[in-house]
């Protein structure tokens, strides 16, 4: 399978654990994790091979001609980053077809299986959308983003992306354009750019299952008559998210789900032992 | 290492879900648990064997001679089991020096080999009090044992036992004089006992380590000064207790606690499948 994470360095440890929890349920899966790495030391690299090599899996150094950025619009504090995901079919190997984009503030506890391999139909994307207590988009969301007809506001910290249809579709001019006329206005640009240009062409699958927003466990519990408990978690959601600023890699963070994250952690440090 | 449990048939989910935690979270080591069950079936026996034996231990049934009961009070709803633990040297070979004591309602987080080997002294037992927010006793608990003389009320769900010295120190005919004298005034029938006869001869052990009571994370956390928080835990606490009436095996256990038990629970599904 075939993994897509763009980060800088500051996310080095969040991304260990990611890899491990993902490799750990997953067993009997091979991965080849595609990196655009800032700031990454040689011995970043080496200790990232090492956790990979246990479960024969692969770090890529995605390497990319950068005259691709050459007419982009720079944003406030935001880097180029911001573009990657919305041009990953541009920077990735021209032989891979689809691939999981994973944000490294997450936590992978069942099988990916189903979300790789899942029909794309005719879209450019798989996302989830997190809905608020009554399941309706947030409008501050619906209202930012003035050339917006999709259904829902998706999250990007998740997203398998139909690499061969985005050759066909996304255009980086396209995205550019959007950034330099509306970039002031955008909360999230690179979010808000793959919702105003591309929302109505993304498959909504269940967040609850595929980007479990940690924060919103009441909210699931509620919204679900009390089906989704932590058993039904445990069982059933694959893609736990650690939204918002409080994150489980603080030693003093608080929540219904920092112990299992602290347990990733402990494994990722007996595996680098 | 010698493990003991004594449990009724009620109990055997969380009992593979406690031994599966501690098997995993003590790689290298090898387990002769000895079980002393009610209601147990051949099947099930043949499960703990599959579970145990993945992880090179092995499960003892617990035979002895019943007429050690002869003259012991009933009391109330309790049924003679309620003596096994204080009696446990005379029911388990004679060849044991120590064991240790779990409650089936227990998570194993890490190893257990510093508890296990802990210099007795001259006492019979090593085991944890679980204090208020103040880190004073329940004074219900020292009222209610007339003749006690310890400085700590302690839990008996976990119990270093030196079985060399209780061979010597405990008299059954003490144990059942108690029962019979006090016997309807008891709480805690059996942990009443251990407390009021043998108190004073129970090693203590931090309980935020060995035997923490999930309902009190927030009082671990301000006693410590924020100390002990989630990332403390996973490193340092050892066994975790899931005192009270909600268990976490429950399909709705909401807490702290919750994931990290239905990820053991899982595993031990899959080690079983």
């Amino acid at each position: 399978m075939n993994i897509l994470i763009t980060l800088d360095r500051n996310y080095l440890g969040p991304l260990r654990i990611m890899l491990a929890s993902m490799f750990i349920n997953n067993p009997n899966k091979t991965f080849d994790i595609y990196l655009i790495a800032d700031g990454f030391l040689d011995a970043d690299y080496q200790m990232l091979d090492k956790l990979t090599g246990r479960f024969d899996s692969r770090i890529k150094i995605v390497d990319f001609d950068k005259s691709i950025f050459g007419q982009a619009p720079s944003l406030r504090y935001y880097s180029r980053a911001m573009y990657y995901r919305l041009l990953a079919a541009d920077l990735l190997p021209k032989n891979l077809d689809r691939i999981l984009y994973l944000d490294p503030d997450i936590l992978l506890i069942n099988k990916i299986d189903r979300l790789y391999n899942i029909d794309f139909s005719d879209n450019l994307f798989a996302g989830a959308s997190h809905t608020d207590s009554l399941g309706i988009i947030d409008t501050v969301n619906k209202i930012r983003l003035s050339n917006y007809n999709a259904e829902s506001y998706f999250n990007s910290g998740v997203l398998m992306m139909n690499l061969k249809m985005m050759r066909k579709l996304v255009e980086k001019e396209d995205v550019f354009a959007y950034i330099k006329d509306k970039g002031k206005g955008l909360l999230l640009p690179d979010q808000d750019a793959l919702n105003a240009l591309y929302g109505h062409k993304i498959l909504a699958v269940d967040d609850s299952i595929y980007n479990y927003d940690t924060r919103h466990f009441r909210k699931h519990l509620l919204n679900s008559k009390g089906v989704k408990n932590f058993d039904w978690i445990s069982k059933n959601t694959v893609i736990l998210h650690y939204c918002g600023k409080n994150k489980p890699w603080h030693e003093d963070y608080i929540g219904y789900f920092a112990l299992i994250y602290k347990h990733y952690q402990k494994l990722v440090d007996l595996y680098l032992a």
